[in-house]
């Protein structure tokens, strides 16, 4: 892990960029840190990019550092700068072309779209882990929030170090996935927004209800795919306090 | 609206009971309100009675009083002493039959054992409310919280001093309630315990689906009817200050 810059924003938060190979990411911590921190994972839904999503993440960075945590997000395989994969291209364009058709997008289209970023996706995550909680400024424990959510799912279930975990239900889900969810533990906060055009709301249910936590809650609210309500995003945030203090 | 005994608990919270004609009520308020305040009508499950009810709804209305408002319940019919219909004691009767069968409790059953206790306790609850705000100490606004949650949805169609609702997806909904229930405008906040065995989940997410309201929560959580977890409570709370403060 390599720092890249280095930059004090103007409420003492401390954003710091670094490498990890060739995967970039961010680290945000307040400027002083006298005790070691528990530290949040920041998810972001594929195919944007840290750069395209900066002001939302810089957002809950900001929230997740006032709460006393360290928070990190790391690039996605396949977005920012990092290279796409001729597959991911193909059911890229497979996926447009359903969308633009009408039809539904096939568990072929959806496996194709998500299973490979998940098995990449999921080791990039632990590789930042260990390299995160090598820094003597955070100590853990360590929570995940957001992004893709079976990128979550996968992480939860292989990652011991991930002790609490806030899921966005807004991208597609493999059935693979529902399988893999019935052996998540780990107490779970999962965001649901009731008229997300891009989620299918039955299989979002059907992968709350398949995790196999013990502790679990559904937090759905009106609105569309970017309308989380404030008051679900603190919800949310005392969830995390909760199980990470 | 008649005061029949009055005592001030430990915690400085005074407890009133009151008759309004025939119908038994407990009205709690702070010892001293220098102010009129939001109220909140405390709804209770069908078939148990204000006596058996009183430690659950006792600690509901200490936290209620607690965050700053009145708070109010009263008798259904045929609860408690209340006299009970002979129709009400027959479907109650075909219930108990369904449900030791192992069958499914249909349709008939749900209208026969809902309806008519929502067309009775429904203006009994607005009778309520107006010698609730005839009293100087109550000022409004007013919510409704938990109980059945067929009353309190024709409660939230019918009743415009209502201005926000806690509902509790705990109980038979009969299909006319479905289709009421997108005349709700008010904002409302609905409580699911995703295992309750005696609730029909997926009509409880129907309703869910059907208010009106522009603005609406569904709060679920892991366990049985009686299981809500207190970080649910709580998150109720806070919805009943964004909304009646």
């Amino acid at each position: 892990m390599h720092f890249t810059s280095e930059k004090r924003l103007d409420d003492s938060v401390l954003e710091r960029e670094f490498t990890l190979g060739e995967i970039p990411g961010i680290l945000w911590t307040p400027a002083s840190t006298p005790a070691p921190l528990p530290l949040i994972l920041l998810g972001q839904p594929g195919g944007f990019g840290l750069r395209q999503m900066y002001p939302r993440l810089l957002a809950r960075a900001r929230y997740t550092v006032a709460e006393g945590f360290a928070a990190a997000a790391i690039e996605l395989p396949g977005s920012g700068e990092r290279p796409r994969s001729a597959a991911a291209d193909r059911v890229g364009a497979d996926l447009r072309r359903a969308l633009a058709a009408g039809e539904s997008v096939t568990d072929d289209i959806i496996d194709r779209l998500i299973l490979p970023l998940v098995d990449q996706a999921v080791p990039e995550w632990q590789a930042a882990l260990d390299a995160l909680l090598a820094l003597p400024e955070i100590g853990g424990p360590v929570g995940y929030s957001g992004g893709v959510i079976s990128i979550a799912t996968r992480l939860a279930v292989v990652e011991p170090r991930i002790s609490a975990a806030v899921l966005f239900a807004g991208s597609f889900v493999p059935r693979a996935i529902l399988e893999e969810a019935r052996q998540v533990t780990i107490p779970l906060y999962v965001l649901l927004q009731w008229d997300d055009d891009g989620n299918d709301r039955q299989r979002s249910l059907d992968l709350f209800d398949a995790f196999g936590s013990k502790e679990k809650t559904l937090n759905a609210n009106l609105g569309g795919h970017t309308g989380v309500p404030q008051h679900a995003g603190e919800a949310a945030g005392r969830f995390f306090a909760r199980h990470l203090k």
